[in-house]
């Protein structure tokens, strides 16, 4: 099945534009086993989201159990919701096809991150698996987003001639963005240059983004596909015995924060 | 020891600036296992080099075991040898601290290559680490290098202005940048900007750029901090029992090519 299928069955199934970012911090969490963690954090929210997404560098930071933690992580997610594995890959041909096939066929992701900056032949190899999904690096939600997305190229700023020719490069209709939720106009421009593609949004939470913004300017004409990415604010909503369930309170209520968002635009 | 000291030292000792990129790929190698492969190549070859540089993807395509054999291998190379990991991050702020812990801390990298296209941010967790050498791709050394990083933004192509903050942020020395061999004029301009920074230069060998021009343009005023590296046609000089011989035999013809080119200049 398709990326693009797979998740709008699981969104309109489980009625969630909410994706957990599964990034397990040892310094956060309370004291439990990563793997443990992650299986109490996906039982208890696996029927209020639309995909999760497990940020590689966390997992890589636990040495080398840590890509086994991960396998067996991906592996314990019901197999109706995708996966997104964040991992913002950019190398050049020959190693772009080492990571694609590390992510998509080694490690099963439904879908991977990668960064625009080496151009087509870095990015080639991740769509040539057409029915995953490949989120482009577009405008990021961090701070230094400014440093050079936003230098004018030709009268657009990079981040939208990136997006520009992210919707050229989409002949498998496969390719999505990454769009921060801290940059609301540019989410507004970006969704206007790629009125269908699924943005994955992060930056809502820890980061300060404002949820009714990302909603409103994020969803495609039919109110869908824009992936609300939350991370620390439902994994680490209490560290103590409760966390499972203090996480699914938490998602529970943005889930719903979202649906009210559509419901009022 | 500043990653720059370790560098000079070792390259004035082997009287070499070439580097092995040790990017094992199952297809490629002779049928023997990762790990003693690398150990193999690393035996037959550390008189003759001044860095070595596994890149990340070529480990997790391995699976679990992957980075178990990455972090053996880093520990199998001599300790006055510095060891670029070559992962390419890129991410937000408390993202890019659990790359750089996993890159420095976990797998004993004595530097890194990033990517720029999230700015300062992402990259400052890795500038932190002091005596860490931290490489920024600039202009790479593949054809897609073109579609972003010749784009003008106010006069000067995007990876020019890299180089430029890269430049504004060295703050400790330890910056360096990527620039492929395949695009001689570039490195050339990159090196006017940056007179004294170390520059990664591959593209050598398999993707075919100039040794002369890549060597001539690449050092610096005193003839040096141009770290070549060549992967491929080292590696895989045979496929062979002899596999190791023949590497040692590649890498000292292209170490004294590097150095008749210094000559020359």
């Amino acid at each position: 099945m398709k990326f693009t299928d797979k998740l709008l069955n699981i969104s309109r199934k489980n009625k969630s534009w909410l994706c957990i970012g599964l990034d397990p911090d040892p310094e956060l969490m309370p004291g439990v086993d990563v793997l443990q963690f992650n299986k109490a954090i996906i039982e208890a929210t696996s029927d209020l989201v639309c995909a999760y997404k497990p940020n590689l560098a966390f997992y890589e930071a636990l040495g080398t159990e840590g890509l086994a933690i991960l396998e067996k992580t991906v592996k314990y997610i019901p197999g109706d919701i995708p996966v997104i594995g964040d991992a913002k890959c950019g190398d050049i041909g020959n190693t772009a096809r080492a990571y694609a096939r590390a992510l998509f066929s080694v490690l099963g992701f439904d879908a991977a991150t990668v960064n625009p900056y080496l151009g087509f032949d870095s990015i080639e190899p991740f769509i040539n698996y057409q029915d995953k999904g490949v989120f482009i690096l577009c405008r990021t939600s961090n701070r230094g987003a400014t440093d050079f997305q936003d230098l004018h190229t030709n009268g657009l700023p990079l981040y939208e001639a990136v997006a520009q020719k992210a919707k050229e490069w989409n002949t498998y209709g496969n390719i999505g963005l990454v769009v921060g939720a801290t940059y609301p106009e540019e989410l507004k421009r970006v969704r206007s240059i790629c009125p269908e593609m699924p943005l994955l949004i992060p930056g809502i939470g820890a980061q300060g983004g404002d949820l009714a913004s990302a909603v409103g300017y994020g969803v495609d004409a039919r109110g869908e596909k824009a992936i609300i990415n939350v991370s620390r604010q439902i994994l680490y909503a209490s560290k103590e015995k409760d966390f499972a369930q203090a996480a699914r309170n938490m998602a529970e209520k943005i889930r719903n924060q979202i649906n009210s968002c559509l419901k009022a635009k």
